[in-house]
């Protein structure tokens, strides 16, 4: 997949029908995924389409990073998780995102990778944007 | 798992068993995995114990990553990968670490996550010892 069929870059129903906006910083957009086995699961998706992490400029890199750490710190919080994962994969969909994977002990795969292949789990609309509300509100306090 | 019986503090066979040091950079240690089912998988390991990445301070944050896009630029090219996966799990091993884990469209797990439950490919020594010298050198011409 590159630049001109990336669903990261066009925006289209691809990645409307996985994901939703949260908000929006210098270098890279926040989404909620509509699967919510693992509650509070989001992806930060780098705003230009770069392949792997070391295409990125030294800047770009490390504000993302900056605000990779604030949302892992704001969602592990919100969602009371044990641990945040986070995974780089890409090999089908070649735009760097990084995807927040808050797991809790007692939750699903718990000390095994979280899993698309398992059963998904949808809200309604008012659940996801009551959810993006409080990701929002919870990164305002955080900081680091 | 708490700093005194972690095996990426201590260094006991716990972590000899499952992968070899490469080198060192000033915040982290980069180690091949022994599983070598993915060629030139490695884990690059913050030195301080940190749970997460929003605990590492900004310069420690910023210093690992450049190490860890240095060290992924380093193993594409080594080991003509179409991409490498990163991944922060650590459900049960609560030390930050990275998971670096070079792909091709031809090899196990594409478009897939790398898996620690397929069958594994182990090396003898002397294989190791000349995949550790080939990134040292490999690292030695990155520039990013």
């Amino acid at each position: 997949m590159n630049q001109n069929n990336c669903f990261y870059c066009i925006k289209d129903e691809r990645l409307s029908n996985l994901m939703i906006p949260v908000c929006t910083f210098s270098t890279s957009t926040l989404y909620l995924f509509k699967d919510q086995r693992y509650p509070g699961r989001c992806v930060l998706a780098c705003d230009k389409h770069y392949n792997e992490i070391f295409e990125l400029s030294y800047k770009e890199r490390e504000t993302m990073m900056q605000d990779l750490s604030k949302v892992s710190k704001a969602l592990k919080l919100l969602f009371h998780a044990d641990k945040i994962n986070l995974a780089v994969y890409e090999d089908l969909v070649s735009h760097f995102h990084v995807h927040i994977v808050p797991k809790t002990r007692d939750g699903f795969e718990w000390g095994k990778p979280f899993s698309d292949e398992k059963e998904k789990h949808f809200l309604e609309d008012a659940e996801y944007q009551d959810r993006i509300n409080k990701i929002k509100m919870a990164l305002q306090d955080i900081d680091i």
